[in-house]
C-alpha cells in the first residue's frame, strides 16, 4: 500500500496555513501530547503548549503564501515536509520569508498529526 | 539514554557542508541504499544516485555558510534538522539563500546517516 505522501503533504499544508490565518488556536487539534515545536529556536512540547505559543505571537492578523511543499516518506510511516513561503502580518507591507519543516505521523485512529515542527524566518 | 540531538545535528551539518565544499563525491558515504534526496523538486533514491546528482551540479566550486541548525528527535530514534544558509558558486558575487531539511537515522553499526534530504533555494 503506497501512501500518496505528496498529496497528503499538500493537503496538510493548505489546511495548516488556512487554519493559522483564520483562527490559530484551532491548530491545537493538529498536534498531540508528544508533538514538538521549535519556533525561531524556542522549544515547546505538547499540543496545549504549542497552541499557547502560536496564539501568543504578537500580531493580530497573518496571511501565509507558500510554494509547493516537498515531501518524502520517513522510516516509521510518517511524512517529512519542507515548505518555504512568505507571511504578512497586520498592516506591514513588507512580507517576511520563512521556512518550515514538519514530520507528520498517524495516530492509532489513522489520523495524521504533526510530530515535528521547526519554523524559521529566512533571515540569515 | 538521552541523545544529544542538537550536538549531533551541529556536528553533522558542519561535516556535511565541509565535505560538500571540498570534494562532494565523498558525500556518498553519508547516505545509504534507502536514502532519499529531493533537490529543487527532483528526486533521487540511494547513495549512488544521490552522489551522482550532487557531483553533476553545474558549478566547479561552492561555499556554504549556514545559521545554527535547529533539531528535534523523531519517533524512530532519528533526528530531524532544519538548516538555512547561503551558498556562493564559482565566481558569482551574489550568494543564493537556501534551506535544507534532513532526517538522520542510525545504521545497525550505530553510525548516523541521511535518510531524508530535501533541498530548496530560497526563491519564492
Amino acid at each position: 500500500m503506497a501512501t500518496d505522501f505528496q498529496g497528503i503533504a499538500t493537503q496538510f499544508v493548505t489546511h495548516y496555513y488556512s487554519t493559522f490565518d483564520t483562527d490559530r488556536k484551532n491548530l491545537a487539534g493538529l498536534y498531540r501530547e508528544n508533538s514538538m515545536l521549535t519556533f525561531e529556536g524556542t522549544q515547546q512540547l505538547g499540543a496545549a503548549s504549542i497552541a499557547e505559543k502560536l496564539v501568543s505571537l504578537p500580531f493580530r492578523t497573518v496571511k501565509h503564501e507558500f510554494a509547493e511543499p516537498h515531501a518524502q516518506p520517513t522510516p516509521n510511516g510518517g511524512i517529512i515536509i519542507l515548505v518555504t513561503g512568505q507571511l504578512k502580518v497586520d498592516e506591514e507591507t513588507q512580507p517576511l520569508g520563512y521556512t518550515q519543516a514538519f514530520q507528520l505521523c498517524q495516530d492509532p485512529a489513522g489520523q495524521w498529526f504533526v510530530y515535528n515542527d521547526i519554523f524559521k524566518l529566512s533571515i540569515f
